[in-house]
């Protein structure tokens, strides 16, 4: 089994450290990651200028881009690596609810579409976790089973650890995306030269936060683990703005 | 009415500048975009350094940072804006099929989904559009259409026009996003210094692009419009991977 | 006579258009000048991505890089340019002393220094300027004069004018550079979540700043001409250190 | 003695340990770097962003920033290091006649310039240096002459290391700066989307070259110490400008 294994975070970063060495149990693990912390970074590409690949002493690649570059990358210019499964991770930090649209994490999931099994994102629920070592065994488990009994391959798993030793975990839930309420303002300063400037503020708090939600699941000690879609496509709404047009020149 | 227009092209873009002035028919417009072209900046949001924003002769502002930073900074930050409504483009260039993952012209959209109308996100569908006004107009009349009648608020339309003479559109098509085919690899080439550099390679072509997507809909000279929404719970999948989980310690 | 025009505050900024539109009185006038404000960028070449080109409506031609690439490029890239003479400015805010190490401004004139007729580089002594159109007319008549009296080509001419009307100005004075006291300390400061952050602080007050010096004539209504020179050999300083050296094996 | 080191290659780069590990016989040694290759960088200050510092493993600190914004940052904001001396580099590559105008060797260098002792910035003569440690023993041997002997403080010694076992250096020669020719043409390219690139050429080839120049030095495998000066007023041109100004109005 070949493993391709990127994050947000940057190369050097022990989340990331700590998955691609628990993963190296299941089969041979390629590392692909920015190479500074891009945390925030969504989907985004690189279009403007090229990318550069460093090999570093310990094996793993950094590349000067977006992590979604760095799948990217991997999976169309290095074809020495040609993964079976990306996985993403460990997120310093939650990506629940609406996190995951801005999340770097998920996005190198995403970008793993196109292989045969389904791409997982995991991140530590704490911003300075202390139990890295219970997610990475989070994930191999899961790893290993998909291995045995695959399911869709088109899905991305959304995984969110509790920052708690491995067998204090309560055990794993599906879930549903939560939601949060808007964010916080943007946080308005003024620099040594007087000018004003803003820097971008915090998620903000949960608002559907109930059960079945990955907030829920991670508040409650569980390993959170929603099922994501790529297609956006808002099926339940075609009929209606359907209707809707119909007033319209058509 | 008020309006907040952005774009991932950047402020002097005439797209944006289309759009912007067309909608000035139906209330009071506000500008907030990138200070340059940030295609491709998905829904990524600028952390690790404070935005700055500039007045513009012309009265539009610009930020420099991503789509999502400046839909953000003027929701959040710029109370004398307070909009009812978020228009992103006129994109030049299609956001159809998988190209939503990473278009800033959707992610300006997304960022305006707390507000109480639909936010909607509209692309020409040529990377050289000469009929922006046909494609500024489809929107004028989308939102005065959702002033009278409104859809459900948290609805993003993502919206593609062809680049036709008004009169020569086929009409409006409410559509389901289509799929691309893997993207193109990676171009690799040598900087001047003899070292390997790498570009990313164009979209892939069009896979899933039968009757009822976006895809078709724009080929045969219809106005698609695609509801998207905000929650990539793949809800179909959950009682799935709870089963697949029993086997687990749960 | 064909003269290139570039500065450091970008190709919008009103200085550079009052002298780009000034010295169109003696000949063609070519402007390549940053696509936004390198203010700082002393003489950076970038290296490790490639430089991308935009002619503006107005005819000017942005690019996305340094000062100092902008004429390096139009110098060895643009051959339909070729000039006699580079004109770098009106930057708004003084080059004097120490300033001269990190402009850009001496910076994108310093590129010109292979040319035919010296190099200029023009700032107006405050940072928000009223009087630009007096800096862009003593530049003319600095141009004019060495288009009929030509000084040694590889000089850099340093020109401060204070903001006055032109009438007002005291008179030319040619000058050497003072000094400054080290520059004022960083700015610490914390950003939103909780980190050190530093910001640069401003330059340090006059040191050596007495008659003969630019400090001294620009305080005194004079505009400053300071001769810079490429060569940062310190011949004086030679004999010493090999005397210096002579005790270290040879 | 307290030495700070820094360099332009970033503080990965081997040259940098050499020289750090190298200079600890003689003192303290604190290392802040670039976080990243920043060649070319020359005395750029960051001014529209703040800095952030990152402590590494190897107790060296980081910085986002410039070889400069390094230097400026350890002097005037982190008082725990108040060095006797900054010394720059190794830097992989000759920084010989022109090449200081754009070196971030230099300008680290530069930046030392108000301390009690001369600043260093030391170079190996080739791209890929098989002996960094020649390079480091001759700095070692430097600064423990100065330490001994002080030069004058507001100097700053410019260093190129032929690469050389340590005993087939044929000793040591102080020198002035040769000249270059013009640089080599950028190299026009085009990227996937069609769109025309350019990237900044090679630095020229050596025009003045002869005895008691560094290129002299170095090709004929001496040690080259170039004295550099801060003030770039060229002296020499001060009476001719004075007498060109007469003419005009004073």
């Amino acid at each position: 089994m070949k493993i391709l294994v990127s994050n947000d975070d940057g190369y050097q970063s022990p989340g990331l450290v700590a998955l691609a060495e628990g993963l190296r149990a299941l089969g041979t693990v390629h590392v692909v990651a920015p190479e500074r912390d891009r945390s925030g970074a969504s989907n985004s590409l690189t279009l403007d200028v090229p990318l550069r690949v460093r090999r570093r002493p310990n094996g793993y690649m950094s590349v000067d881009g977006t992590p979604t570059d760095c799948v990217h990358l991997a999976l169309t210019g290095l074809p020495e690596i040609e993964p079976d499964i990306v996985v993403a991770g460990i997120n310093h930090g939650p990506n629940l609810g609406d996190d995951v649209i801005y999340s770097g994490t998920v996005a190198a999931a995403t970008e793993g579409r196109f292989l045969g099994l389904p791409a997982i994102a995991v991140s530590s629920a704490v911003h300075a976790p202390r139990h890295l070592d219970s997610a990475a065994r989070v994930v191999v488990e899961l790893v290993s089973r998909l291995r045995e009994r695959p399911l869709e391959p088109n899905l991305i798993l959304n995984v969110n650890v509790p920052d708690l030793p491995y067998e204090s975990l309560a055990g794993f839930r599906a879930t549903r995306l939560g939601q949060r309420h808007k964010a916080e303002p943007v946080v308005a300063a003024q620099d040594p030269r007087g000018r004003t400037i803003y820097w971008v503020g915090p998620a903000g708090p949960e608002q559907d936060a109930g059960v079945g939600t990955d907030f829920h699941a991670v508040r409650n000690g569980f390993v959170s683990i929603t099922p994501l879609q790529i297609d956006l496509t808002r099926y339940s709404a075609l009929e209606t703005l359907d209707q809707w047009l119909d007033g319209e020149r058509r």
